[in-house]
């Protein structure tokens, strides 16, 4: 049985506005799955480590704020080891590690691999995971990487050179981001892109987690984590390792990082409420608005629209999103809530108005306003509310109206949705006290 | 005094997303004001008339459709004469005669001059509206016709082909459009765009509307509109009239039929939350929407948005936006009414969230749905609704709930906001009775 630990990180702000600080790429639903229902690059990657490894057991090492996408994506299917802050790859694992030992019980003598939960790739991709493993198991080298052959010279990877062009080799060294002559030069001496891939046996990993960091087991290090300083895992573990060895893969990769590249991966020119007209060439959209999206004589660009906002840009510039996205500054319009999700649908000066939509079995934190009433309409679904202590069941046409101080939570029985207008002059997310849970 | 009527028409297709079939390209709010104020074609050709000439009496021809939309940028100042059909511009233009003689008592000895709502010019054109008047009071012809001096063989307009090329000549022959070597050979002997500009005296009018339709003053024109048939004033009148002369006009005339257009209109490149990066080139950009745009790399293109949809075109295929929009068939998601306005804000299979926005003063009708239920939540402002008879005031807050089959209606005071949310599972704008409004 194979340990994969799948770091899930990423600002998401490259792949604004599908993207946010809330929804990370990899959590956008946009490749077209085997039973052609769309499926995120998490749901394709968990999928295709299945139908390589049914048996494998799967770690997302992540943040507190992408974990409730991740359950809604995979429940329960997957172990999810929260960072309380990030800290770069190498705390990371670290946390990662000590959890696969001291809460899933995993032996010192068992081989784990990491991977980022992003990349675009074939089965190859895992079958070769396997061999990685297969390589750490076998122990001739302390740690086994996955080099992956270039196909042009990138100044955006770091690049292992090995000793020899065979296809296991051992490393002679790690190379930082070349520019492109430098780049060009690795590559004839048969270098390989770093992308972040390893296979060691545990033992291995708790061992450098421990000659670095002062901690006892998983609940120690998770008190600590914070004080940790950021580190990647290159730079503490994989560049300072002697017995190291490369698998070479060559088969189809792709770094889904920004929307040209992105944009290579989508089975269709077009997601939503799209038109095209025939002078288009080279485009996609993907529209997640209601309202149709119509191109006339676009070329070479990609066109996001979310209720976050609007990307129309060249492919050219695409890569250099962030800056402008930064700029904008702006509250997340749509979310994936551990209970479902919510949307801004209108922002006033004195009111704002939300959509709320909660899964079944699912209910809001039992909590109350100082600033502000708010009114709920049910527009579909059946449950139960908590106003001020006193339960009341509710259905689509209900309303109840929550004066400002007034404690109130909603539990949904079957899929629920509702409308939320917020009434008063200073409406804010820090305006909010939680309650313990009531019955 | 100038009598003047403008003629208000326009599917609306060809500037959409901006335009719909209730917001004709003519009622946009775009250009820069001389306070400051971002105003549409209709409020800036009216300050330019007024500007020219104080006393003016305007007039305005238009649909049903357009009247709330007109009243609401210019409340009392101008005169609605409103077509109960539309019937091209013989008909609407013996139907605003036959207005200004019997309902706002003009005599037939005045002149009167008939101009689009929709012309981007320069004061100087409305200096040139008043000669042209003069011209008419004159009387040395029936009919005195605006030429434009032509600023390339354009195949969209027709031509007028004048006697001489003095400032003020009678007229040879009008021509239809042309094709773009016909048009060349035009412009050589002299000929100009034919600009549906013409003042005339309305007892002439009035005598060739009596000429081919049976009627006896405006309330019988009136009830006789729809069974007329479509046909042109220039079909009508203009092309078989002898005393007919032109006077030659050759300042600045745009026609702002569709984006290309349009956009070099604009007074910035940019109109609402839009941010361009400095790859962009001769782009414009206008959103109505509350979500940010960003564009990166845009070269010669127009990006539109408004709750109707999203635009993206080179502006060389802007023209040809017509039929793809036919295409879209939607029901329109944002109409200023006479009353205010709406705006769709969210739809699901048995529910319809929007926001009704009324101005002070104003009301609903009072009615009744048979297959559902509503509630108003009131987001600002102050007012009182009426249900089943019942009066009752109501403010930011207020929450008010209406089974299907109940009677209502609202009355604001103040500016009132509110966001109604519509619950059953035959939503349709069909679904409506009206009852006599209560006090």
């Amino acid at each position: 049985m194979m340990n994969i630990i799948l770091l899930s990180g990423g600002s998401g702000k490259r792949l604004w506005p599908l993207s946010n600080d809330v929804r990370s790429k990899q959590f956008i639903k946009m490749f077209r799955g085997s039973d052609n229902e769309l499926e995120s690059m998490l749901t394709r990657v968990f999928r295709q480590i299945r139908t390589v490894d049914p048996e494998a057991r799967i770690t997302i090492a992540t943040s507190r704020k992408q974990a409730s996408t991740i359950k809604n994506q995979l429940g329960e299917q997957v172990n999810i080891c929260v960072e309380p802050e990030r800290r770069d790859t190498f705390p990371a694992i670290c946390l990662a590690a000590a959890y696969l030992h001291d809460e899933l019980g995993v032996s010192e003598e068992e081989v784990v691999v990491v991977c980022p939960v992003d990349p675009y790739v074939q089965d190859s991709y895992f079958e070769a995971l396997k061999r990685l493993a297969e390589l750490a198991r076998q122990g001739e080298s302390n740690l086994t990487l996955m080099g992956i052959e270039p196909t042009y010279p990138s100044e955006k990877y770091g690049y292992i050179i090995p000793v020899t062009a065979d296809p296991v080799s051992t490393v002679s060294a790690f190379k930082e981001k070349p520019d492109e002559k430098t780049a060009r030069e690795y590559i004839a001496q048969g270098a390989l892109w770093n992308g972040g891939v390893f296979a060691f046996k545990l033992g291995y990993m708790l061992k450098r987690a421990h000659e670095m960091i002062r901690f006892k087991d998983y609940p120690d290090l998770f008190a600590v984590y914070g004080a940790q300083k950021k580190i990647s895992f290159d730079y503490a573990v994989a560049e300072r390792e002697k017995q190291i060895q490369v698998l070479r893969y060559n088969g189809e990769w792709l770094d889904l990082g920004s929307w040209n590249t992105f944009t290579e991966a989508m089975d269709s020119d077009t997601i939503g409420k799209v038109t095209l007209d025939n002078h288009c060439k080279n485009t996609q959209v993907v529209n997640e608005l209601n309202i149709p999206i119509l191109c006339m004589g676009c070329r070479d660009m990609v066109v996001a629209a979310s209720v976050d906002g609007i990307l129309v840009s060249g492919k050219d510039r695409s890569a250099h999103i962030k800056p402008y996205v930064e700029a904008l500054e702006q509250q997340a319009m749509y979310a994936e809530k551990s209970w479902g999700s919510f949307t801004v649908l209108d922002v006033q000066e004195d009111s704002m108005t939300i959509k709320v939509e909660l899964l079944p079995g699912h209910r809001l934190s039992y909590h109350s306003h100082s600033h502000r009433d708010e009114v709920w309409t049910v527009m579909a679904g059946q449950g139960c509310v908590v106003i001020d202590g006193m339960k009341r069941i509710v259905r689509s046409g209900d309303v109840i109206t929550m004066p400002a101080g007034c404690r109130h939570t909603v539990i949904a029985d079957t899929r629920l949705g509702l409308i939320e207008v917020q009434l008063g002059t200073e409406i804010s997310v820090e305006d909010k006290q939680k309650f313990e849970d009531v019955d």
